[in-house]
């Protein structure tokens, strides 16, 4: 892995970013690539300047909209079962970027698809859906201008869902989601629901409506898009638009971060202790030895650290280019690096707590919980 | 067909109900024989006593709770797809038969279902409704003491529909329904909750329940029956008990009622004159000519206008056991018999729209129609 990495430019620092792995989905899923657009995008996020977003189905469209200052929304939301991690957070930030551009934004809470997936009751993911909201409120989410709600409690979604239910058929189901249970299928009808939520009346009608989600969510967008041209004389529903995001590397190497294995991720509600433990043990594209690291460099594209803040905790692509250089020439050693990324995680983890703790009152209150 | 009939005693004036097809139900689907509890029913109504209810489920466990005067309940709708016909007038009758034996009656407009099966929106299935609700009051539904609504606007049921996704596997839907579109399997979880709907706590809590159904339907019992078992722990369910009764024959002679044949059914909102000629030109268990009719005697266990007698408009059984013999013994001819059966339901008809007429404003009221 290494080697291969190695053959790359010595100035592509978002490289790492872009796996060979999900080349195939532009062939076998229509996935249409992001960098043809990101230069037309008039001031686009930094998960758009660095690749992390790598493709998009007709985001054109939304492109066009935001250019012509005409109404839009953005739709994603959050499965209530843990906190906010760096996944969940992404997703936040994107919301509240589109946001900030002038969207219409929502947030759903998939308490619906945490139960019939995760048998996670209503009660229990009620409470954890108030930490999420107040999380995505101390990232800035506007809720004046936005619409927070849980599935179960959004029967617009849910009156959805049941119209959606006479336009599927079983195999077209199990063409998309494989031969599951029917709650599985049942919520996947309910996030078309949530998709198409934006594009009602009581909304302001049908719209142009960008799904920024990690591209293992692709499967929903296809069943929506779908869903959207066989209802469409009914409701006028213009297809959703998606972007897609990669999955992060585990910090302890692993492919991807996940709950099965602590030491792989961390939410942003663990003591800024312990996260700094999770980032000082984590996995690098160090080499065998500190010799051996100033005279090759280090790996950046297999790192983990580079990665957290290439994709999360830098915001200037100049502090990037030149991590990644010094990295590259061997300058730059893991565990300064390492030391670097804590102080950077821990203060933003602190800071994002502190604003938080105030925000959890507003939270119970966008979601009608006593 | 008429061969085999008379090999039949000729004292069975109820043997035309039980139809030899419906033998494999007891061995294949583990429906019990009414038979053998008819007996014990304190008070048995004309389709009991007939052996028009020929099956149940766990139907000595309603007894049981009927002889003791504790709370049961009743359960049962129609899919608001058109007007009352003769076998939703059974089911309406059934209904509100326990209820007047003491039972709280449930009555489940099925508009989802109508809506996933039979493409009808739910602005076209209200207007249905309000004319089913006013025929179920015209024939005696007491709605003080009754819960009628559509499944579209009861939330609960819809709740319950959400939990039993989680409780259903793929392979389950497929054995009990076959290959179906997605909006099928939801509406049959949804009927899973109207089954269930009269165990919440909001009705006073887990009870005892029948569901009076015609045969077509007990694949909803089975899964509902399996999920009371599955969701036992959180709801305390108990398991629902059913009875089913057989499916009328068609005027004209077809192996049963239907839509797509307008001759061999009529609706209770038809005209009275109609209906008499629809009457005047069904098939009948007669012979070819006057003369062997006399001598041979006519086939009552064939006859639809036998059967409709039978079923629904002879309350006493003593005439329509005289109604049989005089069939059997040749001395009732087919005019005759086809003539006195119009005068019946046509009288009968008369009197049902006068009252149905006068109870739509309240079934409007019911429904939270404008």
């Amino acid at each position: 892995m290494a080697a291969a990495a190695d053959k790359k430019s010595v100035l592509d620092p978002w490289g790492a970013t872009v796996v060979d792995d999900y080349n195939h989905l532009y062939e076998e899923f229509g996935i249409q690539k992001f960098d043809d657009l990101c230069s037309k995008v008039p001031n686009p996020n930094m998960y758009m300047r660095r690749g992390v977003i790598f493709g998009h189905r007709d985001f054109d469209r939304v492109l066009e909209t935001m250019k012509q200052g005409d109404d839009f929304a953005v739709m994603s939301g959050i499965k209530p079962t843990g906190e906010f991690h760096l996944g969940t957070l992404m997703t936040a930030k994107e919301i509240i970027y589109f946001q900030q551009q002038g969207a219409q934004a929502f947030y759903s809470i998939a308490d619906i698809e945490a139960y019939e997936d995760n048998r996670l009751s209503f009660d229990e993911t009620e409470k954890i859906a108030v930490g999420n909201v107040a999380d995505l409120l101390a990232l800035g989410f506007d809720p004046k201008r936005g619409h927070i709600y849980r599935q179960y409690k959004e029967l617009r979604v849910r009156d959805l869902a049941v119209h959606f239910g006479a336009g599927v058929t079983l195999a077209t189901m199990k063409a998309i989601y494989g031969e599951r249970h029917i709650g599985l299928y049942l919520s996947a009808l309910i996030q078309a629901g949530d998709i198409l939520l934006p594009q009602l009346k009581d909304f302001g009608g049908p719209k142009p409506t960008v799904v920024p989600v990690g591209v293992d969510q692709d499967a929903h967008l296809r069943l929506t898009r779908d869903l959207a041209n066989k209802f469409r004389r009914k409701f006028k529903f213009i297809a959703p638009s998606s972007t897609y995001h990669k999955i992060l590397k585990g910090l302890d190497g692993s492919p991807k971060m996940s709950k099965r294995n602590p030491m792989s991720y961390f939410t942003l509600n663990e003591t800024p202790k312990a996260i700094g433990k999770k980032i000082a043990c984590a996995f690098t594209g160090g080499r065998a030895t500190v010799d051996e690291q100033k005279k090759l460099g280090g790996v950046p594209e297999i790192c983990p650290i580079y990665e957290i803040e290439m994709c999360h905790f830098v915001e200037d692509d100049n502090d990037v280019v030149e991590t990644y250089k010094c990295c590259k020439c061997g300058s730059l050693l893991c565990g300064e690096h390492k030391a670097r990324t804590k102080q950077i995680v821990m203060k933003f983890v602190e800071e994002h707590q502190r604003k938080r703790e105030k925000l959890v009152d507003q939270a119970r209150e966008i979601l009608g919980v006593n």
